[in-house]
């Protein structure tokens, strides 16, 4: 220790923590830098442990990503880890500590506070969520719990109740185990943050792969065995589905109470978390707060949002490191709650607003949605990705994308994100000058595919209808595909089609009717466009498409 | 035809010929849209010719990507293949046309005329060079005469001359038909336009495939057999190859006949295309310019730049068919020259400027190098890539990037070209909220490590010296890396190295001299990072370490 340093305090020692300590030290070398951790492990990978379960990572020092003895002797931190504060004095700057590894508890001095106390997982208060078997998953000792589970000899079923990113990747794990696998969650589709037709088919796949989706179904209770095990879990529905393996994965609960005690500013309920500044610095300028638990300024509205991810987390934790060192920082940018989840062979991915989410918070908004090849459709292997660009009307302002599909899905929605930091456009996406060859891309990418529809939409080119929109009362819908396309997936809630083949239509024209208002549908969307634009050079002034034709379509309709 | 709409004249059914034809249609259905190809097909996949070659694409009707028919029925083109536009007649506003069918010429009136007639193959004027078994690449002709050539019972051997997209991906087909394949480029490297040391593995790469590489070496003379035939080359070194097929790789002249014979405005040479403003039309208004005969808006400079790439012939084709249909369209975007080349397991990418045409164009500019996992590196498969981005001193303007790796090259490059194409800074790029999960990228993503070194640059926090930089009189050169790791891979191009392994660097600093000029190196530039934070804080005030560590510098030594 040097006398003449100053002390930095970090409370937490994972993603966000460890990134703030480690920068921390970059600046000031003569800081005293100590970093408390009230479990096992400092610096492990949170986001690599269902992997480590479903043994794809075989090596579990492998999730170490820093092992204390690195951050110790390179970065010469005091780590203590198995001590947690409890408390903070912000008058005398001190934090109470509790050590579990001795029980004595003391009182530690800091000139700069970093809080990255993360989140829990969510247990609801159900008969048996403490029965042996029933697991949640957040750190290391979580999963070697799971782990032991799942292959201890005879267990064969598991039942994982919520279908966000961690429960369905635990369902990917346990099912290349060889478990039998049920999925049960209380909103009527898998990744509830997404809008409905974005994620129909990994449903779809993983129906196809056996899995028992339960979904519109919450857990009741955990039913246990003679031995007071686990053996299943019944939905409000009534089902009971088998299970000796219950995971939990219900989301998190931000740890607000350390930072609520010492009266920091909290965002307001049901999501708030601590209150920070673009240098995360919270109400309390010698107090910084990054990860889990802390709040971001949110690109899409511009206002605070707690968001649990590991990127944020740790970027903000390299920021409040810098800041409580130096007193100066570059300021944290807006986020976008940026996310991507592999599901088997399926990736879906999102960043700023879905359809939905703009719904719900009243912000006009439009959307387009393209089906495309990942790459050059005459190249080997190329795979449909289905993007959805949500956007301003007028100002034409991206507001957000999801995209689902296998390869090539992460690039597209890494570029639309870097367009969202920069507040850029749908004619910004459609000019982008991106890297094409056969085997990477196409010379239209789906992005600027996406981008051509929504600027001929600004530009009164052509319009379109939504793929979840009351069709029921449209008097005149022209499906453009072919008669055997339309047999073999009909368009669904239309009253009567009118099928005219798009190769045909100036010729039978005449079986329209220019005054109707009419809908034009065909597989995915481009056709009809065509279709649409022949129609209002002939006179029909009232026609629109429906974005996504008959393939997003049916994946909308089974939603609603 | 409509009497009463224009006549809208394309000449060139490619690219962006095809792109301008159907755009066209789509914005005006009563004009006459007449494709004027000189050639067999229309609208061919350009890029695939080499994959089709070499039997990656088996299908040769998959090249046609709208058949002549489909672009006749569908969007009521005209075209007319194998006719030729000779000569434009701007005052009476017709071109003259040669049916190399009929043998007839005709003369053709337009109200707008769409140029898009492509570049042709350069062809040394050297001895043999027309003989039979040497070939260009340039249309779907050309690939059928190659891959009848390759699969002639015999022929086992190949000398491909040009390293430079086209000529790679060719050896890369020759060497999967079981070739024996030799490579001759001018340039003292492959991919020339790349700076040396990002390009260094592939040249490994393909000489660990057996490829002969022969580097700073051009072509003299195409060795012919007794029968007339080619069997093999003579390079300017003396050197000969043996070699039944002989591609020319050399690049392309635009074709620039037709537009200076009318007078239109041409860019100065030697790389001058035909001038366009932003919505692609030439000097003559009524007359566009699209492809790779035309020029575009190069972002890094804001001058005008002949680029010949598929991505801004798509889409400069789609907006000058707009404007020509309708007098309106939104502007063609600046490009900044994207590319990406896929060579056997490796792929190579760039955006904008590289610190070799940096200085070329007397342009202040930094440049760091990151190696750093595709994915984190915890998750099974994770593969380096080597990012380099170049950017402005003082104001951080993002000029440029290129990357070397596997997967995920193809994205870094997108979302930097993404950044460029808003005037972003690197400290954007350290902002960026990307999509993570372990299978797809890290929590810092490359992107985000290349720009959190820039920053530290730009703030003085750190600095480096280019990997070819002359360290010949450093007195004080540390490396940080373990002995082991310094015996295996020596830093070359300094003559005295300190090895202090940086987990000991505090214990030993009293074994430098805080006064002396010091450069810092470890394996990749991060040990070293944290080595130079030490020594500055310990009174070491000039010392810089070397971006990308001896691993990029043993790449950039070897090509300076």
């Amino acid at each position: 220790m040097n006398a003449s340093g100053k002390t930095i305090v970090i409370v937490g020692g994972v993603a966000g923590g460890a990134s703030a300590a480690a920068r921390a030290r970059r600046i000031d070398e003569r800081a005293t830098i100590i970093l408390f951790e009230k479990d096992e492990d400092v610096s492990f990978a949170n986001c690599g442990l269902p992997y480590y379960i479903g043994g794809e990572i075989a090596d579990r020092a492998k999730l170490l990503v820093a092992p204390k003895q690195l951050l110790e002797r390179r970065f010469r931190l005091d780590v203590r880890t198995r001590q947690e504060v409890v408390s903070i004095d912000r008058q005398a700057k001190t934090v109470a500590v509790r050590d579990h590894g001795s029980g004595a508890d003391y009182v530690q001095p800091y000139d700069r506070l970093i809080l990255a106390p993360g989140a829990s997982p969510l247990v609801p208060p159900i008969a048996g969520a403490d029965a042996p078997g029933v697991f949640t998953l957040r750190n290391l000792e979580d999963s070697d719990r799971i782990k032991a589970a799942v292959e201890a000899s005879g267990a064969k079923t598991a039942a994982v109740v919520g279908a966000g990113y961690i429960g369905l990747e635990m369902v990917e794990q346990l099912v290349r185990r060889g478990f039998r696998v049920a999925l049960a969650e209380l909103q009527p589709r898998i990744l509830p943050l997404f809008d409905p037709e974005m994620v129909r088919p990994i449903e779809d796949d993983l129906r196809s792969r056996g899995v028992a989706l339960c979904l519109g179904d919450g857990i009741e209770a955990v039913l246990t065995g003679p031995d007071g095990r686990a053996r299943g879990v019944r939905l409000t529905s009534g089902a009971e589905l088998e299970a000796e393996v219950v995971i939990l994965g219900l989301g998190v609960r931000p740890n607000l109470g350390l930072a609520r005690d010492a009266g920091l500013k909290i965002g307001p309920p049901p999501g708030g978390g601590i209150a920070t500044n673009e240098f995360m610095q919270t109400s309390d300028p010698d107090i910084y707060a990054v990860g889990d638990a802390a709040e971001y300024a949110y690109g899409p509205t511009g206002s605070p949002l707690r968001i649990a991810l590991a990127g944020p987390a740790n970027r903000a934790g390299r920021i409040a490191g810098e800041h409580a060192a130096s007193g100066k920082a570059r300021p944290m940018a807006e986020v976008f709650g940026t996310a991507i989840v592999r599901v088997f062979d399926r990736v879906a991915a999102m960043t700023g607003l879905t359809m939905a989410l703009a719904r719900k918070l009243g912000r006009e908004a439009r959307s387009v949605v393209v089906v495309s090849n990942n790459h050059a459709g005459y190249y080997p292997g190329a795979e449909p990705i289905t993007l959805k660009l949500v956007y301003e009307p007028g100002t034409g302002k991206v507001l957000g994308a999801q995209a689902l599909g296998g390869a090539g899905v992460d690039k597209r929605i890494d570029v639309i994100a870097t367009a969202l930091h920069f507040g850029g456009t749908v004619a910004d996406l459609a000019g982008l000058d991106l890297a094409y060859a056969p085997p990477f891309g196409a010379a239209k990418d789906p992005v600027h595919l996406a981008a051509f529809a929504a600027c001929n939409q600004l530009d009164g080119l052509a319009d379109f209808v939504e793929p979840d929109a009351d069709l029921a009362g449209v008097p005149q819908f022209v499906d453009v595909r072919s008669p055997a396309e339309v047999a073999e997936a009909p368009f669904p809630g239309v009253d009567r089609v009118i099928n005219i083949p798009l190769d045909d239509l100036r010729d039978r024209i005449g079986e329209l009717d220019p005054a109707a208002e009419t809908v034009v549908s065909c597989r995915t969307g481009l056709r009809s466009h065509v279709a649409q634009r022949i129609l209002r050079q002939h006179g029909f002034n009232r026609v629109k498409t429906v974005t996504g034709g008959a393939m997003i379509r049916r994946r909308a309709w089974r939603g609603s």
